[in-house]
């Protein structure tokens, strides 16, 4: 078994439309950044990948491509599963934190659940999501940013 | 083997107890919130949510419940135990990070580590407790609040 | 299979070496702190002695212990890792995310990863290295400090 972890911020800015875990959530900020900045797709692309112990997201999709811009993550998401899948891993959970005051993620949790089983070809009872507030402390209690945490457990075929 | 994480904060404000991880601490200042707002419970309620992919505590137990005020943390985490057994799940470890300037942790290790123990039904050498500070940067550093971040570890019957 | 977590933060200084993950890192600030101040292998030693139950680095290396002045936080690794096995227990995985705006750690990845198979035992595939910024928000975005997040994965012989 191995269980890598993830960690992401992006802004809060406007006229940017808000991306996360791979649903867009009408709000009046969007997340700043050269892709669709989905705080909580790179937050679970980074615990893929650390998992696998093949970098950051950073590594394989540097924000000085022009490639990746305005790009949507869960091309990052699908690569780090296709390197996982190459080094015999099968991905059996997840779990994400999303940080932040605003906005509430109870409306979406249904359409970001569906969008994250399509996406890892996991059921959902094997997709934690969660959602916390810091209390109006810090950056993310000013409503600053966003940040994300998750962890992806893997298991490797003939091996441990 | 699901992993799940949690992570939660809340602000430390005169005039209410100071609990933690199940135990009350003396300190001048306690924890605001809904319920008791033990901010170590509720990181820890949420990765076995998270684990079992069941929402998280806001979910289950939302603070505009009147059922919840001043309630005890405990009755969370017992509720997320009942739900993970429910699901053929058996928690095996759990780890908890106290992150915070003040108060100490340690004069109330022994005393956390056994309600832990007695509230989860793990052998105290499978629940990890920390602490640390954040050097006196960010709003724990000025002791505006309390973070805290919990992992925690389920093996399901008759499954993987 | 046993998965704990260490999160730590040390302030940016000027005049003090920076090292990071076992590696010095040539920058113009380097982390304060009573030992050499490597915010990646405290939380990655707090991640293994959570793991095990065996309390955290301030318990085991408390920074008013002279001893520990100036010392390589190696030492303290080393310890957790020999603490580990005494109980029966193998490091299979471990990941790491460095967060701060700079320095960067891609010019320093093969190094860090060298160094880290060398003090854990593990083949570099079995090691996540990250690093994200927190796009200039909060006390990492203003570079007052570093922070680091670690999870490790150890399996315990003749158990689970
Ligand atoms: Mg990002
Ligand atoms: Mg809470
Ligand atoms: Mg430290």
């Amino acid at each position: 078994t191995l269980t890598g972890q993830g960690f992401d911020v992006h802004r809060l800015v406007p006229d940017r439309p808000l991306w996360l875990c791979g649903v867009e959530i009408p709000f009046e900020l969007g997340l700043a950044g050269h892709s669709d900045a989905d705080v909580g797709l790179h937050a679970l692309t980074d615990a893929i990948l650390g998992a696998i112990g093949a970098g950051d997201i950073g590594v394989h999709f540097p924000p000085t491509d022009e490639r990746w811009r305005n790009v949507d993550s869960a091309i990052f998401l699908a690569r780090a599963l296709e390197m996982a899948g190459e080094q015999g891993g099968r991905l059996v959970h997840v779990d994400i934190t999303i940080i932040g005051e605003r906005p509430k993620i109870g409306p979406h949790r249904a359409a970001i659940l569906s969008r994250l089983s399509q996406l890892l070809g996991l059921e959902p009872d094997r997709i934690g999501l969660k959602a916390t507030t810091t209390e109006g402390l810090g950056f993310t209690g000013r409503g600053e940013g966003l940040a994300a945490q998750a962890v992806a457990t893997l298991i490797l075929r003939n091996r441990s």
